[in-house]
């Protein structure tokens, strides 16, 4: 039997309140982050993204930060995450409370260009820094690996590439590294690839996947990496984040949808779907369009008809 | 590597014109469905179901069969199907030009009572008639199960209640039965387990699986069926079909997502994905909803921004 390879229970990193509502063009209100963040921890998320510390001229979804982080009443077994791209941010990620923090490299150059004005090197330099000052901090720190599977402007990605990134990202000081399909074209055949070769250099505890259902194949991508031995994945609640280099189309797995595979394949997550369910119910009235997540439209759906 | 057990052909059924359209609420032209069709075909799917000789009065969206299946320009090397449900449908088939039929059972007793209106004791021995009735006349005969996965009104469906039904199905003569998750609630282990059971009875290569998408886990179920070594799979163009027990829900598995992931993993199929999404891009206007796949929303998304 496959399954018996599978891991018996895995670790979901709740990314909605961050990389979902940052990816959304409209602007929710702080006390709508923060009663759905509190949601998704009443759900059992064990780890949820709550904001990102950057600058409101780039990205003025994620304007109110502090207020976002300092408000949410924190709850044993949640760990909260936030990101930040520079010191700055850091420094204003510890002073709002947080004890975790993400940091945001890529495995294709002309993304990292475009998406931080950064080549990777650079980039790695500089979060290099923050990664240290967090550990002086006693801070935990994830590094995001996007553009793992591909790249909106280079197209394919060399497999070598995001060895060397993640493999940097962990010995900065990251204990995770979140190896990302920016932009959905990920397929199984190639998350069993670029599992492998990470693993063969990062302990597959500390490799995290980060899919998009752009194309319909994020539960297709979770499932070859649980056979590949991976036990960490990110979703985002409803679905919430879009994809930005294809306005109208799907973005991040949805939590529903991850959670409903995991449920039925036995594996535990102590996450309960309908609590995640009444988190998406409520944001879906503030983001301008229905939720992408297939299991959250089929629970509308039946609801109503 | 998993990957070498997986089947280096795969044939995509293309079910749109007959389970896709016959569960939209639009009428569509005539006209626009035989282009349709001819655009499928021309694609280079192998096996396209066009309509179903039903009763107007019930299945109004069929009520044009015989036109459809006499106006279509068969093109060499696709096969024609059309679902019957009784020796009068058979006769309309046969009498409009079609070489193969589908006959449609279920592996649940209330569904089949509220279905098609018969136990499915009665309905197997209405089939193996009609089946009899198709051999005599060299016509090449496709079984459905529904509710192989789980039953609307049922819940969970007993996995030898699958089995003995599929294997009736093939007795009576069906080529082939297509093991079908009516409501979209299959996940991958349970995919592994119907395909196991079944296949204990049926060989493989007469087994095909029909995945709805209406929970997100199509294309799992796919590439866990795929590792079980089944190589046929149904599919609808552009995702057309909802779910009719949650109306707005998606429903079957489009052609599109499963072509990406096919393509990817490096199986063979002849079918040209552009080609489908011309196909589809067809019948989108006439549908009164946006198509469901996530790939043509993709497509679509990317060359409107």
């Amino acid at each position: 039997m496959i399954d018996q390879r599978l891991p018996r229970r895995v670790t979901v990193v709740e990314v909605g309140p961050r990389d979902g509502l940052q990816n959304e063009s409209s602007i929710v209100p702080s006390s709508t982050k923060v009663a759905f963040i509190e949601a998704l921890a009443n759900a059992g998320l064990p780890v949820v993204e709550i904001t990102a510390f950057v600058s409101p001229r780039w990205v003025p979804q994620m304007s109110d930060a502090a207020d976002v982080a300092r408000a949410v009443t924190r709850r044993e077994g949640t760990r909260y995450l936030a990101l930040v791209p520079n010191r700055t941010g850091l420094a204003r990620a510890i002073e709002a409370g947080l004890r975790e923090i993400a940091i945001f490299a890529a495995a294709s150059e002309t993304f990292s260009r475009k998406n931080i004005n950064q080549s990777i090197d650079d980039s790695l330099t500089a979060y290099a820094d923050v990664a240290a000052e967090a550990a002086r901090g006693g801070l935990r720190v994830r590094g995001y690996l996007s553009t793992a599977f591909g790249c909106p402007y280079e197209g394919a990605v060399a497999v070598e590439r995001v060895v060397e990134v993640a493999e940097r990202l962990i010995e900065m000081g990251c204990e995770e590294v979140a190896v990302s399909d920016t932009i959905g074209v990920a397929h199984p055949r190639q998350v069993a690839e670029v599992v492998g070769a990470v693993s063969a250099r990062v302990p597959r505890e500390r490799i995290a996947l980060h899919f998009h259902d752009t194309r319909g194949t994020a539960l297709a991508n979770v499932y070859a990496a649980l056979q590949a031995g991976i036990a960490t994945f990110d979703s985002s609640a409803g679905g919430l984040g879009g994809c930005p280099y294809a306005p109208g189309a799907a973005g991040n797995l949805a939590t529903e949808d991850l959670i409903y595979l995991l449920d039925g394949l036995g594996i535990e997550t102590g996450v309960n779907l309908d609590g995640v369910i009444d988190a998406s119910n409520l944001i879906a009235a503030h983001i301008g369009h229905p939720l992408a997540s297939r299991y959250y439209q089929a629970v509308q759906a039946t609801s109503s008809s």
